[in-house]
C-alpha cells in the first residue's frame, strides 16, 4: 500500500507538553530564512508553528505500518477514567458475522484490539464529563492545540504580531489565551464537541465550535462503481496531510465494514460516517426493508470500529416530505432519500425520529457525537431556505435538547446550495433553534452554474459561513455533481475549504489567525522565495507555479518575479521608498538618489 | 497564429435586432434536450439565451483572420455622429517612430486604418452624449444584450422564472426591463461607463456600472522574461472566449507598441492599460526620468490604437507615499511604485495630479474611460483599509469630479488583500468619495496563506464586493505572486471570476439571473447529463470530469452517476417521492409501492 509519508519541506514535528496531563501535543514547527537587510546586516526570522493534521505521517521518527495502524495516543487516558469495560468481542451481529466470514478474510485488519464499551450506566462522552466539571486530556490537548497560534505571537518580529480586530458573530470568543477550562466550559455549554470515540484511539483530539478554528471536513469513501482500500486509505492520510480535521467515510461500495476499519486504523482524526448507507446495503439497496433492529445493530458495529460522529437523519419527518414536490431538485441528501422512501412506503413517522432516544444510549456508551443531519437541503440556489428546509432544522434544534439531556455530543449539519444574500439566515437560525450548537455546513455552493468548478462555488459560501459561526465545513471538491474525486479533487477540496476557513478565522478575528499571513507576506515583500512556498497551505504547488516561468535556483533569491520583471517590480522600488522614509522625509530627494544608487546600482 | 474559434457545445450565434438603430446584438443560444417523464410524455425544454462574450470567434459564419482583425462592428455609428475627424497619421511621436522602423517591419499589424479624432471642440464620450439626452447605438446595444435574461423569462417553463429576492446595494436596480433609456441615465448619472475608444470600433458595446451585471477583467500581456505576441493573441482570444468582459493589457516586455495593436484589432471585448508601463520603457525603466511629455505622447498613441480605458495612478500624491512606509508589504502597485518613486525623487506631486485636466483633454477626444488607479492599495492582509489607501481613494474621489467635469467617463479601481470583515467599508466608502462612480476591484484576497489558489482567496472577496455593488471584478489566476500565468491560468481565473460575479448577480437579484441556475438544476435533476454540461460555464471541463469516471456514453443518459451509484441515488428516489406527491399524499403508502414498481422495475 502506497502511503504519503514525506514531511513538510523546512518543517519537523514538534511535541508540546501538557502541564494537567502527561500529554505531548504535535504541531508543525516552518523554520524561514534569514531577511538581509539593505544595510548588509541579517535579521533572524524566528520559526513559525502551525495546526498541524497530518498526524505521524510526516514525523520520519514514528515508522507507519498500515497493517498495525496509528500509535494508540488516547488508550491509557481512556483506561485510566476506569469507566470502560473491554469486550471479548464486537458487539454487533454483523461485526461477528464479518470477523468469521472466510470471503473477506483477504481485506480484514489484523484485528488486535478488543472494543471499548462503558461501563453500566456509565456514560464516557466529553459533554458528561465536561458538566461533571472534569478537565479530560483531550481538553488539554486541544486547548494547547489551539492556543498555540496565540502563544508564539510574543516572538514576532517587530509588528507581525499586530492582526485586525475581527467582528466575531460569536458570544464568547476567547482574548489572548485558550485555556483548558475555557474548552471545558465551551464543551459542557454545548457549543464545540471533541468527537473522540473510545475506541478510536489513535485520533488527535481537535474541537469542533465557533470560538476555535473554523474546522473543515474531506469526504473519502468508495462507491460500487470504483474505488478500492487502498486508495481510500491513502486519501484519508492525504487528505489529512492537506488539513482535513475529520473525515467523512461515506463509502456505499462493497466491503464497507472491513474498509471502515482501515481507515479508523489509520486515521489520526475523527472519521465520521452516515450508518444509513450501511444499513442500506445490508437490505440490499431496498430502503423500505430497513429496520430500527438492522440500524441499530450497524450503529453498535460501527461504534465498536470507533467513528466519532455519526449523520442521522432524524429530522426527516413524514408531515415535511411533501414540501419538498415542488422543489427544482427535491431531496438530494441520500440519507434524506433513503428515509423519505421508507416513511412514505410505510406511511409511518422516520424510526430515527422515533428511537431518537434508544440512539443517544448507544452514543453515549462510545462517546459517539452526533452530527444530526440535513436530509432536507437544498440541492439548487432555487430551493435554498425553503418550508422544507427550515422545517427539518426546527426538528433538529429539538433533537438537540434531547441529545444533551443524555450528555451526547451535538452537530447540527446545514446546507447546501444558497445564494449569498441568504446565508446568514441560515446561521442565525441554526444557533437560535438549536440553542449555539456547532454548524457544519455543506458549503454552500452560491450557484449552481459551474459544474466542474464546484470547490469555488462552495468555497465562497464557506468563508462567509465560518465568518458569521459555522464551525466546520465539509469540503465540496471540483468533481461535485459529476464524478468521484481522485486524489489531486481531494486535495483541491482540502486547500480550498482550508483557506475559506482560515479567511473566516480571519474575518472572525480569533487571536493569532493572522500571524501566518503577516510572516508570509513579509517573505514575499522580502524576495524570500522559499519562505513563501514553506509558509504556504500548499508548498508543492506554489514552487511549481514558480518554477515553470523561472525554473534556474538563482530565481529563488531574485529580487523580482516573471510577472513584471526586474524593472517593473514594485516591491523593489518600495524598499527604496521603505529605505527613504526611514531616514525621514527631510531632504528627501537628495537622500533618495544618494540611497537608490548605494543600494541598486 | 492559432486561434480558438470552436463553437460551444449544443451553441449558436444569434443576433437581436435593434429597434431605435440599425444594429445586431449578439448573444448565445443553448439548445437543449427534451425531458422524458415518468408517464411517457416528453416535455421540451425550450432553448435558453446566456450573455455572450466570446465575439465573432464563436460564429462559423465569419471566417476569421487575425491579419486583417475582426469586423468593424461599430465604425459606421462613430463615423454618422460627425463629429470625428480622420487623421492622415497617427498624432504621437512614438506612433510615428515605430510606423517607420524598420526592425520592427516583421511585427507589424498591417495598419489599413488610419486613425480617428474628435474634431476641434467636440467631446466624442458616450458620457458627454448621455448627458446631451442622446441614445447612442452603443448605448442600445448593451441595454438589449442586458436586458435578454429578463426577457427570455416569458418562455420559461413552470417555475424555472422564480428567483429569490435580492437585497441589491445599489439604490437604482431596475425592475423588469433594461431599457436603453435606463442605460442612458445610468451614464449620464456617472453610475456606469460604456469603454468605446472611437478607434476600437471591432469592440461589442458593453456596460460597467452595478445596475447591470457584473462584469470581469482578464490582464495579459507580455513582460521581459516571457511571451510573444502569438501567445497574448491568443490569450485574448480565449479570455474572451471564457467570459472576460474587458481585457487589460499589461504588457511590459518587448514590442508592446506592436503587441497591443494585434490585441485590439483581434478584440471584441474593450481593452485597458496602465500607460505608465510603457512610457517607463520609453526612459529604460529609469523611473525619476519620466515626463509629463513623454507620457502625453503614450497616451496619444495608445488612445489612437483604441484602448478604451487607461489606469492612471493620479492618487498617488506625494503627501501619502510616507504614510506606506510602515507597512509589512509597503506599495505593491506596480505604477503605484513607479509613480512614488518619482515623487521621491524629485520631491515634487506627481505629474498624473498635476496635469490632470490635461489628460482629461485627451480622453475625451477619443473616448478613453479613466479607470482611477489605486497605487496605494493594499498587498497583504495587514495593510488593509489603512491611511494610505484610504487617503488615497478620497482623493480619487476629488479627480472623479474633474474627470466628470470633463464629460469623461470614470471608473475606480480598488484592492487588493481584505479580510472579509473590512470589504464592506470598502464599497461603502468608494460610493460616498466618488459618487458612486463605478468600483473596479482586484479581488479582493481574503487571506494572504494560500500561493497557488489566490483566484480562490480572491473569489471569495470578489463575490462579495460585487454583492456589495462592485461593477467590474479584475481576475486573479493561480499564478499570482509566483509567475506569468499562461492558457490554463487565464481559463482558470475566467471561469472562477465569473462564477464569482454571477454569484454576486444572484445576491444582488438582478431579474433573470437565477434562471441558467433554474434551468441547470432542472437538468441535474433530471439526469440530462449532456444538458447539464452545456449549461456550464465550462462545458469542456464538466464533461472530461465526468468521463473520468463513466466515460461510456450510455452513462449519460443513465439515472445515476459515479458518485452513489444506482442504489443510492437520492435524485432517483426524489422523482419517485415526487410521483407519489402529485398524486396527493392520502392513500400514500399503497400507491407509492404500486407507482414505485411500475416506475422502477
Amino acid at each position: 500500500m502506497e502511503i504519503t509519508t514525506t514531511p513538510f519541506p523546512s518543517s519537523k514535528k514538534i511535541y508540546v507538553d501538557g502541564e494537567l496531563h502527561p500529554i505531548k501535543v504535535a504541531m508543525r514547527e516552518i523554520t524561514l530564512t534569514p531577511t538581509h537587510l539593505a544595510n548588509g546586516n541579517i535579521e533572524e526570522n524566528p520559526p513559525i508553528t502551525v495546526y498541524d493534521t497530518s498526524g505521524a505521517y510526516t514525523d520520519p521518527n514514528i515508522t507507519i505500518d498500515v497493517r498495525k495502524g496509528l500509535p494508540r495516543l488516547r488508550e491509557q487516558w481512556i483506561l485510566d477514567r476506569g469507566d470502560v469495560e473491554i469486550l471479548d468481542e464486537v458487539s454487533s451481529d454483523f461485526g461477528k458475522e464479518r470477523l468469521n466470514d472466510p470471503k473477506t478474510q483477504h481485506l480484514r485488519f489484523e484485528y488486535n484490539h478488543k472494543p471499548k464499551v462503558a461501563k453500566e450506566g456509565k456514560n464516557v462522552s466529553q459533554l458528561y464529563y465536561a458538566r461533571q466539571g472534569i478537565i479530560t486530556p483531550e481538553m488539554e490537548y486541544v486547548a494547547i492545540r489551539e492556543n498555540q497560534r496565540i502563544e508564539q505571537l510574543q516572538n514576532a518580529p517587530k509588528g507581525l504580531a499586530n492582526q485586525h480586530p475581527g467582528n466575531s458573530f460569536g458570544a464568547n470568543t476567547p482574548v489572548g489565551k485558550i485555556t483548558p477550562e475555557f474548552v471545558r466550559s465551551e464543551i459542557a455549554a454545548g457549543r464545540a464537541i471533541i468527537p473522540s470515540n473510545i475506541n478510536h484511539p489513535e485520533c488527535e483530539p481537535m474541537i469542533i465550535g465557533r470560538n476555535f478554528l473554523v474546522k473543515i471536513n474531506a469526504n473519502i469513501g468508495n462507491s460500487i462503481v470504483t474505488s478500492s482500500i487502498e486508495e481510500e486509505v491513502e486519501k484519508t492520510v492525504w487528505a489529512c496531510r492537506w488539513g482535513a480535521d475529520t473525515i467523512m467515510d461515506l463509502s456505499t461500495g462493497k466491503n464497507i465494514h472491513e474498509t471502515r476499519e482501515w481507515i479508523i486504523r489509520n486515521s489520526p482524526v475523527p472519521i465520521g460516517t452516515v450508518p444509513i448507507y450501511q444499513a442500506l446495503e445490508k437490505v440490499n439497496g431496498i430502503a423500505e426493508n430497513l429496520t430500527w433492529e438492522i440500524f441499530r445493530d450497524t450503529l453498535i458495529e460501527q461504534a465498536e470500529q470507533g467513528v466519532s460522529y455519526f449523520t442521522i437523519h432524524a429530522g426527516v419527518r413524514l408531515k415535511y416530505i411533501h414540501l419538498t414536490a415542488k422543489r427544482v431538485t427535491g431531496i438530494v441528501s441520500r440519507g434524506g432519500s433513503i428515509m423519505a422512501k421508507w416513511c412514505l412506503y410505510h406511511h409511518k413517522e422516520n424510526f430515527l425520529y422515533t428511537h431518537f432516544e434508544e440512539i443517544c444510549e448507544i452514543m453515549k456508551k462510545y462517546d459517539v457525537a452526533f452530527s444530526l443531519g440535513d436530509g432536507l437541503r437544498p440541492g439548487a440556489i432555487a430551493d435554498a431556505n425553503d418550508e422544507a428546509q427550515f422545517s427539518e432544522l426546527e426538528t433538529l434544534g429539538e433533537l438537540t435538547k434531547i441529545a444533551w439531556k443524555h450528555d451526547v455530543q451535538t452537530i447540527i449539519e446545514g446546507p447546501g446550495h444558497i445564494p449569498m444574500h441568504l446565508i446568514k439566515e441560515n446561521m442565525e437560525k441554526q444557533l437560535k433553534e438549536c440553542d449555539e450548537a456547532p454548524f457544519y455546513t455543506l458549503g454552500p455552493l452560491t450557484t449552481d452554474i459551474a459544474p466542474g468548478y464546484d470547490h469555488i462555488t462552495s468555497a465562497i459560501g464557506a468563508a462567509m459561513i465560518g465568518w458569521y459561526g459555522c464551525a466546520m465545513l465539509c469540503y465540496v471538491t471540483p468533481k461535485e455533481h459529476l464524478g468521484l474525486p481522485n486524489k489531486k479533487d481531494v486535495k483541491d477540496g482540502v486547500i480550498t475549504y482550508k483557506l475559506a476557513a482560515h479567511a473566516a478565522d480571519l474575518a472572525k478575528g480569533h487571536p493569532g489567525a493572522q500571524y501566518r499571513d503577516n510572516v508570509l507576506s513579509k517573505a514575499r515583500f522580502e524576495f524570500r522565495w522559499v519562505d513563501q512556498f514553506n509558509l504556504a497551505l500548499d508548498p508543492d504547488t506554489a514552487r511549481e507555479f514558480h518554477d515553470e516561468t523561472l525554473p534556474a535556483e538563482g530565481a529563488k533569491i531574485a529580487h523580482f518575479c516573471s510577472m513584471c520583471g526586474p524593472k517593473f517590480c514594485s516591491m523593489k522600488i518600495t524598499q527604496e521608498i521603505r529605505d527613504v522614509a526611514e531616514k525621514g522625509m527631510k531632504d528627501m530627494s537628495e537622500e533618495f538618489i544618494k540611497a537608490g544608487k548605494e543600494i541598486y546600482s
